[in-house]
This record gives C-alpha cells, sequence and structure tokens, in this order.
C-alpha cells in the first residue's frame, strides 16, 4: 500500500450518523428509569447507532483479530519470555487455549490469527500467513522497519476489517501476541505523546529490577537515536514500533471505514488506536475501551484518547483478552435499547392488572 | 426470628475452605501465563474455589433476588419518583420490562421479587408475599420500625439464600426496588461508618438543588433525633433503614452461610453488604462487588467493605442490574480456570506439530 492508498482509505473514514444517534437517544429518553441512570450503557447503544445507522443492534457476530508478529528489540533483554513463545502462543490460540482464546470461546466469539512478522514461518494454516518480514529489526541499534513495511502491516490490519465486514461481523476486538511488544508500545507511545520513558514504560509480562531499567535505557536510548517526528505516525512506527501495532492500527482504520465497533484491549491495542485516531481523529468515535490494563501507559494513552473503558480487572495478560467480556457489555447495551420497557408500557393502570390476574389464573 | 436464632445463623457462616483455594493458586500458576497477569480473573476463580470447595466451578445457574420495600420517609419528598412506582416495577421485573430484568432474561438469569413491605398490597403472585408491614415509618418523626420488623425482613432474607441453595443456584444477585431507599441506605451508612451525611448523599434517581438539599437536612435530623449505636447493626437499621435493607442483608449472610457466591450491586446493596459484613465479618468473603456506583456513598461503603469491583459503568439504576453483567465476570473467571493450557500443556514441540500438520491435511 503506497500513502496515497492509505490517504484515500482515510477519507473514507465517516462521521458517525447524528440522525441515528438522536433517535437512540430520543429512544433511551423514552425506556423507564431515570435519565442517564445507565451511564455507559446508555452511551454505548447512542454510540452503536451512530456506527450502523440503526437504533437497534446485535452484536451475536463478534470476532477477535490478533496480529502476531516479533520484535529484534528482544536482543537487548527486555522481555522475560522467549521469543520462541510468539509463535507457539499464536499457533495455541488457534487451538483455543491461551487465556484470550479459552474465554473466546466460552463466549462464542471467532478469532481468527494473523501472523505479519513471527520470526519463523508458521508450520499451521490456521495461522493467516500476512508476514512482512521475518521480525522487525533491534530498534536499539537501527530503525524497526521501513515506511513500506509499515504500510505493508498496515493494509493486512485493513485487509482484516474488510474480511469482516465481507463476514457480517457485528463487533471486531484487537489483539496481539508478539514478545516484546510493551517495549515497542511504550517508545510508540513516548513518541507520540512526548511524555517520559519512566511514565510509560512498565515490567510487560514480569521482569527483574535490572531488566526492567534497561528495557528503560533501551527506549530512551532509540528514541534518542532516531528522533521520530511527533506529528508522523508512519515515521514513529518504522522507528521505534512493532509490525503488530501496524496492522492492529490498520485493522482500527478499517473497522472505522467499514463502519463496525472495534474493542480496544489492553496496552498495545490500545497504543495502536492511538496511532489511528492520530492519523484520523474521526475513527475513534468507532472504538469502544474495554478494561484498564496494569500496564503504566495505558491510562496516559487512555487520557490522549478520551474514551470510558468498561472493566477493571487488573488484568495484563494482552492477547485481547478483555474483548470477551467486552463483547458481552456491548450485548448488555443493545439488549436494554432492544427489550427494555418505556415509560407508557411500564405504567399499571387496572386493565392491566385485570390482565394480569387473568394472565396468573390461567397458569 | 429471635436476636438468638440470629445469632444461631451467623455462627453457622463458616470461613473459606483453605485447601482448595490453595489448590485453585496452584494451578492458576501452572496455567500458560505471566503470575498474576490475569488480574481479578485469577483472584475470582481463586475465591470461588474457597466457597465451593471445587477448584473448577460453574456459573450456569444464575438468580437475581430482589428485595421489595416502602419507606415512610418519601413524605418527606426526599425522592423525585412516586411512591406507587415500588409497586409498579416489582410488577414489571417479573415481566422482564425494567432495567435489570430485561437484561437478566437477556442473560439467562432467573429473576425473583420479593415483597418485604410494599406501601399496598401487591395484586399478584408472581411478587413472593413477604411483607412484613406496610411501608416503614417515616424515620424523620420516629424510628423507621421496631426491632422485631428489622429480624422478620432478615429472616426472609435467609429463606431466599435456602431456597436459592435447594434450587441449584450457583450464584445468586441482590437487588432492590424502593423509592426513597437512598435516604435510608445513605442514613444507615453514615450510622454504621461515622462519615458526614455530605458526602454519603447522593441525588438519587435525580433530585432539584432544593429537594436535595431537604434529603441531606432529613437525614442529619433523623440521625440526631434517633441516635443509633454504631455498634448495633440492629439498632441501626431500626431507625433508620429499610425493610428492603434488612432483608438483603439477610440474603448475604443466608448466601455465606449456604456457601453461594453472592454479588452485591449498587448502593442500596453494598450498604446491606456492609450491615451484613458487621454482623459477621466472615461473610464477607462471599461478596462479589459488580459495578461502582454513582451514588457518592458507593466508594465509602467499598472501602469499608475492602472488596474491588469489577466494572465502572457509571450506572445509578439500581434494581441489580450490574448483577447479569458481572455474573458474565464470574463465568469468564470459571471458563479460564477450566479451560485454560497450561504450561506444559501449551508448550509446541516437533510431535505436537506433526500431529497439528496431520490435522490440518486431513480437514
Amino acid at each position: 500500500m503506497t500513502e496515497q492508498a492509505l490517504q484515500s482509505l482515510l477519507s473514507q473514514i465517516t462521521p458517525l450518523d447524528g440522525n441515528a444517534m438522536d433517535a437512540a437517544k430520543k429512544r433511551q429518553a423514552q425506556l423507564a428509569k431515570p435519565p442517564g441512570s445507565l451511564g455507559q450503557l446508555e452511551q454505548i447503544s447512542i454510540r452503536l447507532a451512530g456506527i450502523t445507522g440503526n437504533v437497534h443492534n446485535s452484536m451475536e457476530k463478534r470476532r477477535i483479530c490478533v496480529l502476531a508478529a516479533d520484535n529484534g528489540v528482544v536482543d537487548e533483554g527486555v522481555s522475560s519470555t522467549p521469543q520462541s513463545v510468539t509463535l507457539s502462543q499464536s499457533i495455541n490460540m488457534t487451538l483455543h487455549k491461551t487465556g484470550m482464546s479459552c474465554l473466546a470461546q466460552f463466549f462464542g466469539d471467532e478469532v481468527m490469527v494473523t501472523d505479519v512478522g513471527i520470526a519463523v514461518d508458521c508450520p499451521v494454516t490456521a495461522v493467516r500467513n500476512r508476514k512482512v518480514r521475518y521480525s522487525t529489526a533491534n530498534l536499539y541499534l537501527e530503525p524497526a522497519m521501513t515506511r513500506e513495511d509499515v504500510l505493508q502491516a498496515m493494509e493486512a490490519g485493513f485487509e482484516l476489517a474488510d474480511l469482516a465486514k465481507q463476514d457480517g461481523i457485528e463487533a471486531v476486538g484487537v489483539g496481539e501476541m508478539g514478545i516484546g511488544n510493551t517495549t515497542t508500545s511504550s517508545a510508540v507511545l513516548c513518541a507520540l505523546t512526548g511524555l517520559p520513558v519512566e511514565l510509560l514504560t512498565g515490567r510487560g509480562g514480569g521482569l527483574t529490577d535490572r531488566a526492567f531499567d534497561k528495557k528503560k535505557h533501551v527506549i530512551s536510548h532509540a528514541l534518542q537515536l532516531h528522533q521520530p517526528k511527533q506529528d508522523d505516525v508512519l515515521d514513529i512506527l518504522s522507528k521505534v514500533g512493532g509490525l503488530d501495532i501496524c496492522a492492529m492500527t490498520g485493522v482500527f482504520l478499517g473497522c472505522a471505514k467499514n463502519r463496525i465497533p472495534v474493542v480496544v484491549d489492553g496496552f498495545i491495542s490500545i497504543v495502536a488506536a492511538l496511532c489511528a485516531a492520530r492519523l484520523c481523529p474521526t475513527a475513534k468515535d468507532y472504538f469502544f475501551l474495554s478494561h484498564v490494563s496494569e500496564e503504566p501507559g495505558y491510562k496516559a494513552a487512555q487520557q490522549a484518547l478520551n474514551l470510558p473503558a468498561y472493566l477493571n480487572l487488573q488484568m495484563r495478560l494482552g492477547e485481547g483478552s478483555g474483548c470477551p467480556i467486552a463483547f458481552q457489555v456491548l450485548r448488555a447495551a443493545c439488549a436494554v435499547m432492544n427489550t427494555m420497557a418505556t415509560f407508557e408500557e411500564a405504567s399499571i393502570n387496572d386493565d392491566y392488572l385485570e390482565e394480569l390476574r387473568a394472565m396468573e389464573k390461567n397458569k
């Protein structure tokens, strides 16, 4: 994909449907409850109306798109987990063995895993092959990838959103698998926001004090070395990003283009969502945040996006593991809009009581 | 129920099963994820093991117990909603028309509504009749009820927990319907904690500034007039409580007695849960908080209970409306424990890859 092609796709992302949102607000005001008392369930239903153009929606076809890629920076010892786990967990996800995927199976969500940069060939076809390259380069020493790599990974993400549209998917969740990707995510977030490395970097899967210090040093050094341009997302991603983050950015933008609600789940996912929102601010109206991740950078990214997160479960597994529960929150919002009684329907008059008594007698 | 009978029931509430919890912790440590990375989903599964004595649990039979009662204090103009709504919404709950009950129907949760003090006779049998009295007295002028009334309402709550046990219910949620019950809840919470009325009182369904000032005055005046004893829960409930709160306290204690996990939902519910925990501190190990209510007193009660809440949805409807989503969080915790692979099961060796390739060929 060329930069021109990306610009053309971004121009196809349009604002929410104001008429549908007005109709949804009007309906919410008629439902038998104090105004606003269902909080985010009301706000979600109104935003969903804006996305689909319909007041009544369902979230029964759901898919979690997982982007898998390796990161050259693991050479610096920034992760407590060996690189081979990117491949093995990507395969395990397709077998519903991992945290995210066992939850997805339990709740009836599809899982689609795509390899955009695992360091080795993936030996099974259940993992989709859209490999851009075998891992990124080590960002401590050189730019992680080329600008062309970034665009190619993003294209794979747009493709996933188009596929979801074709398949009639009503909600997409965005997860990842890539050892070392909290390092790239913190680096990208620092570059996007200008906030200090110390504030946006955490222990990922669980680093020792020494490895944690190393991780922060690696990020600081890379930012110093490459000087990514704060207002150029592609520049940032190519210098200190990861192929998973690039592709996830593409999924977020592609879902907005296709008017599909999309769940942002966890730290890497929210950094990609912020990249997407920087490329196209309108896109963020299509995003729904699942849970507040324990990674310290999450809240800074959330603040930059200015969107509420629905769950507080102290999770930090990644994978998209919060999506299955977040989908249930979206389903709940739909159920309220679709089945709750209006004030008129909820009023109890004498005729109604007569009817009820008759019903009970005939039981 | 006599006070002696209550004491006897409280003595039947026993601590969580330490052996089962140790086994659950051991299993969590074997699952293929960084230790602790599933946060509260891990903690929930460990606590559920302590409750049931089994490492593997399911939450497929769920019931929301709603306690309905009127409050004499509405005479003072502390609510924006007419008293008749207690009856009408209690009936509507049994028809799955309200916020909580439409969600319960959608997610497959049973709803059981019990009248412990609605101001009039309920004309339908779908609402269980355990009426203690027709509404409480106006606590602005006199004690809300007698100590005997408190015990009788609590007994109705214990009975609901026993019924849930008989019916094989695996998780109970506790909701309410009672116009004026944010006033009684704030009053009870002030008496329990000694914290100021200003801090623990909110606008309930949505009061004007003037009515809000009145509400705070009514609570302050009642606390001054009746001088409830901070260390005597029954005294507090009889003087400034409501029959719904008393019965909910009984459900919480009864669930602990019967070793059933029980969801605390919303402001009135958490005040009852705190009453239960004051009567028997061991009981709180059986409690799970759904969402952080928008009512200002919620966080004070949460702090006193020292339990995490899983959802942040800015809800303030009451009824038990957060239970259906919270139940899905509990189900997710069970699914992780029951179906996620261990490190051993997740390791990818050559034999395993061979097997996978063969599987794919035979597709």
